[in-house]
C-alpha cells in the first residue's frame, strides 16, 4: 500500500509544497479558495495529517495536548483527572512524548489553545474530554485535521476515535441492585448537565426507573462539587417521601452526602443508601465505606493514549470500548427501610 | 545597562555563534574543552539563558516544564498537585504558555526528560518540586542554565529561585496548640523521608517536642499514601502509652487515621486528636471535620509561575516566601483526655 504524501497533494493541486503545508496546518499564507481545493484533494486521496507533518519537517512535535475546560478550583478535588493524566503519562512518557496541559475557563478558550498549539507545531495530537452536546471544539479539530481521540462516547457528528465505557449498563446495574434491595424511592444527583456523559447517565437512570415502575424519576443537576452535592442531598432528604437511596455522579458528592446524612440524623445505610458513581480511595477512606461504580481510570487514560498514538502514527481512527464499570459493594448500601 | 548576547560570548571565545549555542544548550557539536571555556566566559559577563535563547531563535518555546517524580498511582489521590497545577495554569494560560507535564518514576528519569525538553527547545523554564537532600536534578539544571524555580525552600547548593513557606513555624504552631490543650504524648506521621520538606518538618517537630520537654519525639515515616498513613496510625495506637494527639504530613493520611481510630474504638477528638498537615475539601468532607494547617496551594502555584516567568524574561533569580500555613481548628482536636 502506497503512502500518501503532501508532495502528491501539491502535484495534483498544482501548488507548492509550502502552500499545501500552510493549508493543511490552518496557517495564513494561502487563499481560502486554494485551501479548500487542497483540502478536497487531501480528502480524495486519503491523506492523514501525521504523515504530512513528518514528511514535511522530518520530525514530530513529540507532544500531545490536553485542554481541560473546567473551573481550576474544582480540578483539585476531583481524583478523576489526576488518575486519568497518570494513565496517559504511563503510555506517553515511555515514548518520550510530553503532555501539554492547559486549564481554561470554557470551550472557546480551549479552541484558542488548540489552534495555537497546532499552528505552532507544539502537538502531534489531542485528547478531548468533557464533550458537550453541541461542542465547538469538534468542527475546529476536524477542520485542522488534528489527530484526536475523544475520552468518551463516539459521536454521530464526527469520525474522531473514541475511548469509552458503557455508562448506560453501569447505571442500569446500579438501579437494578437498589431495586433488588427493596428500594422504591431512588434519586440521582447528576453532574454538569451540559456534558455528554451526564446526559447519557441521566437518560439511563430515567429509563431504568420507569422500567421498574418507580414513578417519576427524581434527578438533581449539580456542578460535581462537594458543595452542590451536599446541597442537592439536603434538598432531596427534606422532601416528603424522601428517597431511601441516592446515586451520585461522582465520589466527591457521595462523600459529601454522607456528611449531610449525619448532619440530618439519618443513618447510612439503615435509612439511606448511598452509591457513588466513581470509585477512588475517597470511598474507602470514609465510614461507612461507599458502595461505588468502579473502573480503572488509569487504564482508561493509558488506552486513550494508545489510540491517539496509533492515529498519530497514521493508522485509521478507531474506537475502543473499555470495561464497563462494576458495582463494588461496601457499607453504604443495604436493604430499604420498612415503609 | 547593556544586555549581554551570545554574539559577545562568541567574540570573546573566538568561536562561532553556533558553537556558543551548542555549548549553552548542552548539545553535542562542540568539544568539552571549548564548552567549558564558553561557559566560563558566559559566567564572567553575566549571561542569562533566556536572553540568548531569544536572540538566537527570535522566539520562545512558550512552554514551561513540570516533571513529577512520584509513583503515578499516588498522584490521583493527593489533592495537592492538581491544585498546584491549577495555580500554575492560572498564570501561564493567561500568557498563552503551555505547561509540559511528565510523570516519571524517579529523578534519573526526570533528568532525562529535562535534558530532552531543553535540547529540543520545548521549554523556556522549569518548575522543580519534591526536592531531595541530594538532588541529581539541580546540577543538571545549573549546567544547562535552564531558568528554574524550586517549589520549596531555597537551598545552599544552588542559586535557583525558590517559592516557599515557613514549614518550621507551621509545625511549631501545631505542637504549641496541642500542648496548650494538655497533650503530652504527641506523635508525627511524616511523609517521604527523602524529601527536603519532610526533613524540615520532622526537624521542627523534634525541636518543638524537646523544647516542651515531652520526652523522645515519636515520628513514623511513610510514603504519603492512605495505606501507610493508616498503618502508621495503627502502629502508634497499639503502643503502650499511645499518643493522645497525632500530626499528619498531609490530609489523605489524616483522613485514613480517622477510619483507623473508629476501627480501634477510639473516639476523635475525645481520646485522640488528629491534625492534618494539608488542608483540602477532604478535611471538611469527613466527620469530625479535620483541624488542619491551611494555605492557599493555588496561590502558591500562581506565585511559582510568576517567579519563573520573571526569570525567563531575564530578570535575576529571586525567592519568594508565601504566607505561612495557619491552623484551621475544626472538630478533630480537643483537650487531652485525663491520665
Amino acid at each position: 500500500m502506497k503512502r500518501v504524501t503532501i508532495v502528491e497533494i501539491a502535484e495534483r493541486a498544482g501548488v507548492s509544497i509550502g502552500a499545501v503545508s500552510y493549508a493543511l496546518n490552518g496557517r495564513p499564507g494561502v487563499s481560502e479558495e486554494t485551501r479548500r481545493r487542497i483540502m478536497e484533494i487531501a480528502d480524495e486521496i486519503g491523506w492523514r495529517p501525521s504523515l504530512a507533518a513528518r514528511s514535511l519537517s522530518g520530525s514530530r512535535a513529540h507532544g500531545v495536548g490536553l485542554v481541560l475546560a473546567r473551573p481550576a478550583d474544582t480540578l483539585g478535588v476531583e481524583p478523576f483527572f489526576m488518575r486519568f493524566i497518570s494513565g496517559l503519562e504511563r503510555e506517553l512518557s515511555g515514548q518520550r512524548i510530553a503532555l501539554l496541559l492547559q486549564v481554561v475557563e470554557d470551550h472557546r478558550a480551549a479552541v484558542e489553545a488548540i489552534r495555537l498549539w497546532w499552528a505552532e507545531r507544539r502537538i502531534d495530537g489531542l485528547v478531548v474530554t468533557d464533550m458537550y452536546a453541541q461542542d465547538v471544539r469538534i468542527p475546529v479539530i476536524e477542520e485542522l485535521r488534528i489527530p484526536a481521540v475523544l475520552a468518551g462516547r463516539p459521536r454521530p457528528d464526527t469520525r474522531l476515535g473514541a475511548v469509552w465505557t458503557d455508562d448506560t449498563a453501569a447505571v442500569d446495574a446500579s438501579v437494578d441492585y437498589l431495586v433488588a434491595l427493596g428500594h422504591r424511592r431512588i434519586a440521582r444527583v447528576a453532574g454538569l448537565p451540559g456534558l455528554d456523559h451526564t446526559r447519557v447517565r441521566i437518560a439511563a437512570f430515567r429509563a431504568a426507573v420507569l422500567r421498574h415502575g418507580l414513578g417519576e424519576p427524581d434527578v438533581v443537576e449539580t456542578d460535581y462539587t462537594a458543595e452542590e452535592g451536599g446541597r442537592a442531598t439536603r434538598a432531596l432528604l427534606s422532601r416528603r417521601g424522601r428517597p431511601t437511596a441516592i446515586l451520585y455522579d461522582n465520589d466527591v458528592m457521595a462523600v459529601a452526602a454522607l456528611t449531610v446524612a449525619q448532619e440530618m440524623g439519618l443513618s447510612v445505610p439503615g435509612e439511606l443508601s448511598i452509591l457513588a458513581g466513581d470509585d477512588s480511595q475517597l470511598c474507602v477512606l470514609v465510614r461507612p465505606a461507599l458502595t461505588a461504580l468502579s473502573r480503572d481510570i488509569q487504564a482508561y487514560g493509558l488506552q486513550t493514549a494508545r489510540v491517539l498514538l496509533d492515529l498519530i502514527d497514521g493508522r485509521a481512527p478507531r474506537s475502543y470500548q473499555g470495561n464497563t464499570a462494576r458495582l463494588t459493594v461496601r457499607g453504604s448500601t443495604a436493604a430499604a427501610p420498612d415503609g
